[in-house]
């Protein structure tokens, strides 16, 4: 058996099951693009006949450089023969060099879901495959419920298997459809069916319901299996699909495997992940395994010194290797070196005796103690740190603003309501006074702002809110409840940074984290002063 | 060995350490007795000495029913003796009966973060652990980085490891601090440890960079430990910690372990999951294991037809056993008992076949799809099923409301801020205008409202604002971006209730839950229209 994994990426079917998913045509042709570019072997675009979505896919398939398009079905019906079933028969009018057919394999579900006698299941497996192969076309057979048929009829499951090898199955997929299986059962079974079939004919299919997605995958991988099923970020319905994201460095960084990923490639999966739930239009979870903007953070002052002499203290690879990178936070619990290692990632050289370094370090401890929570909002720590520097231009100067919210009945009895902010501002010498209206106090204010700046500063209209947190510091006595507001921004090539604000007004903390999210807009394009 | 299984939570400690997590006292005194209530084994409550927010929470820590409440130190440091080290003794000054001390277990640590003479850090290990358990303290040592100094120096690392159980440890536990290690490895190594330590001796200590840190939890005890640390919803630094509430269910249904956790015990583990995200102002993950909203959803024909056939067909375990339910996303059956059964709770018998539990059920369905969370909101459910059955008096009809929010410049340079309030309501014939200002506009409204409310109704004088959340809900596009505002009160008497609004504008969506909360207290009250 070779060291060789292939990967399948299912992410544009098993993934589009999830809850909130739901792929474009141009979203498929976007992410199976990116999927080949990373390497990927097989990619399942989608189950041609199912839905409009999937035939259009089907209809014109994007080019890809490496990966095998595979489309996805299910075995001819019962009482049918596969040459004239309609569902076989619309895979074998588009134009994917590869069919992955999906079939019972476990004696109970033929018995309960399918109700038909357990040999003609069998002969469905069979003829369904065969047909596949006959047609010219790659087949892979997903042996659905594998792991729960085989405990519960083992002999039956492997009959199933079997089956759809003899047939002439490229790959034949042990799926743990309802993703109740623990590693040591997944090790276990597919070491059983390794005496069968042999390994590098055989394909992992796992869901993560018990948290085991990934670690199923491996464990099937050490007993032999060379062919791991996957999504994007793990999506999928119920708890998700094993994460390819996940999985691939483990493979290729901790267990030695080749795959069809080259290290360049693997460099890349930071920005597939990320870039995928922009696409997905949601926020991307930090903490991911490799990937996440935290999975290589540093925060206590005794780690941050350990990974100073060797990031090998507390890295368990560098996080290059996946394109991610290094992170040293700013907390209360940072001292010197906390701030010195934060300030040389912004590329602002300090000496560490200057005394502007103390007095940041005092301010930074001071906010923090006030509820700025500059460990989520980079993007004020770095404007704080710069504007103490003196190396932010005075883009604007804000002198006064106004909201007003209203909600009322109108002559109808129907409720209207309404915000309306204004802002007076200065950009050098001219004078900006501007109004607007908003879905909200928030929105109101973000459009007033923009129609004052976006004239001298028209980089801002590519930036926009994506998402805006509150949450009470000091809770308890309504007076002396501080809001805290955190704001996500994004300029749609899926980079975001976070900006924050706090004021005993959840309006003024807003207006404070929006302005931070303006200025760091026009710092970071290099824009100078209008 | 036997078949019971400790657990060890540490959301207080290094769950603490995950960037955006910002615990207040108040949370941790709250977390402290869900986790009691749940029936875990040790609750790590923080680390005395390291911040004013740990020593508070120690100096008056909550009564514990179950738990044993455990304290967070580091070893004596270097060149002092353990009785006279300031770290050590801050701990025994505090009420905790057991003491988690962690140090070093990797030569390579020792060499490179510590730089000490080997020998040396031993000393310390043995020291720090006899002063402890000489203090009547239960001890337990976290041997950090253990498995990545197993594969550098097996014999220090075991060294490490024995010293701390000879010298009296309750609990030695092997931390994957990097979290770099794999199950295989994890099972491996756990098993050559329990060659010289027994497994109920043992624990296990995990994070979860490679996405396996419930895994390897699991392969250590299958490799003889009986002692789990884990974090609720596995928070914590970089990728987080091992996720308890996947590693319970695991354990007890699937691995046949005992643990402090009874069967309705594990009842309340979707709630909790749910109520300490809610806690730390997030939102929850739908495909969490065992207990997200989609876990156990059926979205597909097949598979609906399935599960009504046998639920087994299509789902691993039982849903109710963890608290959660199923949902079919076609026709949702289970959605009315559930909510007969909320009905149940609040005393409110209905017929089922009776014409307003259809409408309501279908009110509280869309009502949940558009954002109301009613599970965090148990306030603002029941006055929407009470005002639909009739049942609550109309104490007032609110007909106008505005906010205006300033800021600017004062001749002095100051900023100036003020927000301000009118309503315009009727109670019974009399209608009252009022105008307040107040400390945000949130404020000013609850003034302006309690001005025109209170000389009708006495009684909202006791009630205050004590938390208030906001959360972006369908993030990502700023114009359809929709506030959801949870607003808890609270009586001075410990007495708490919360009540949710959703809206565009953040304003609007606060005065709904606001209305909620006055009207619930007026009804609880038994007030009668004025």
């Amino acid at each position: 058996m070779g060291d060789r994994v292939y990967l399948f990426d299912t992410t544009l079917r098993d993934g589009a099951q999830m809850q909130g998913v739901d792929f474009t045509v141009a979203d498929k042709i976007a992410i199976a693009r990116e999927l080949d570019l990373l390497g990927i072997d097989y990619i399942e675009g989608g189950w041609p006949g199912a839905n409009p979505t999937d035939d259009r896919f089907f209809a014109d398939p994007p080019e890809l450089k490496h990966a095998t398009l595979t489309a996805f079905t299910m075995t001819r019906r019962a009482g049918r023969s596969a040459a004239n079933d309609p569902g076989l028969n619309a895979l074998y009018n588009v134009d994917a060099p590869a069919v992955c057919i999906f079939g019972k394999s476990s004696g109970f579900q033929v018995d309960v879901a399918l109700e038909i006698p357990r040999e003609e299941n069998l002969d469905m497996i069979r003829d369904s495959v065969a047909e596949t192969v006959k047609r010219g076309r790659e087949a892979l057979f997903d042996c659905e419920h594998f792991f729960d048929g085989y405990k519960f009829d083992p002999d039956y499951a492997m009959a199933a298997a079997k089956t759809a090898y003899e047939a002439g199955a490229r790959w034949v997929v042990l799926c743990d459809t309802n993703g109740g299986s623990l590693p040591h059962e997944v090790e276990h079974i597919v070491g059983e069916v390794t005496k069968h079939i042999p390994g590098d004919r055989l394909g992992i299919h796992t869901h993560n319901d018990t948290e085991h997605a990934v670690a199923n995958s491996l464990a099937a991988v050490r007993a032999g299996v060379r062919h791991v099923q996957g999504t994007l970020n793990g999506v999928g319905e119920r708890c998700g699909n094993a994460n390819i994201i996940s999985v691939i460095p483990s493979l290729m960084l901790k267990m030695g495997f080749e795959t069809g990923i080259t290290d360049e490639g693997l460099k890349r999966l930071t920005h597939l992940s990320r870039w995928f739930d922009d696409r997905l239009n949601r926020a991307s979870d930090n903490g991911a395994p490799y990937v996440g903007y935290s999975a290589f953070t540093h925060k206590g002052g005794a780690h941050v010194s350990a990974v100073r002499k060797d990031p090998a203290t507390y890295e368990h690879i560098e996080p290059e290797t996946v394109g991610n990178r290094r992170l040293v936070v700013v907390s209360d619990q940072s001292g010197k070196s906390n701030i010195l290692s934060r300030f040389a990632e912004l590329d602002i050289d300090l000496d560490p005796g200057d005394s502007r370094v103390s007095r940041l370090v005092e301010t930074v401890k001071q906010r923090e103690f006030d509820g700025y929570a500059y460990d989520s909002a980079a993007a004020s720590f770095e404007m704080l740190a710069r504007r103490m520097l003196g190396q932010v231009p005075s883009y604007f100067r804000v002198e006064r603003f106004t909201v007003v919210d209203e909600r009322r009945f109108n002559a109808r009895g129907e409720v209207v309501q309404e915000s309306e902010a204004t802002v007076l501002l200065q950009i050098g010498n001219e004078t900006l006074h501007e109004v607007s209206f908003g879905n909200g106090p928030v929105n109101a204010l973000d459009s007033a702002m923009r129609k004052a700046l976006e004239p001298t500063y028209p980089v801002l209209k590519k930036m926009r809110l994506a998402d805006y947190r509150v949450r009470i510091l000091r809770a308890g006595d309504a007076s002396a409840a501080m809001p805290r507001v955190l704001i996500e921004s994004a300029n749609g090539k899926g980079e975001t940074w976070s900006t924050v604000g706090v004021s005993t007004n959840v309006i003024d903390a807003s207006f404070d984290a929006l302005l931070d999210s303006f200025t760091y807009k026009l710092f970071r394009n290099g824009v100078t002063a209008g």
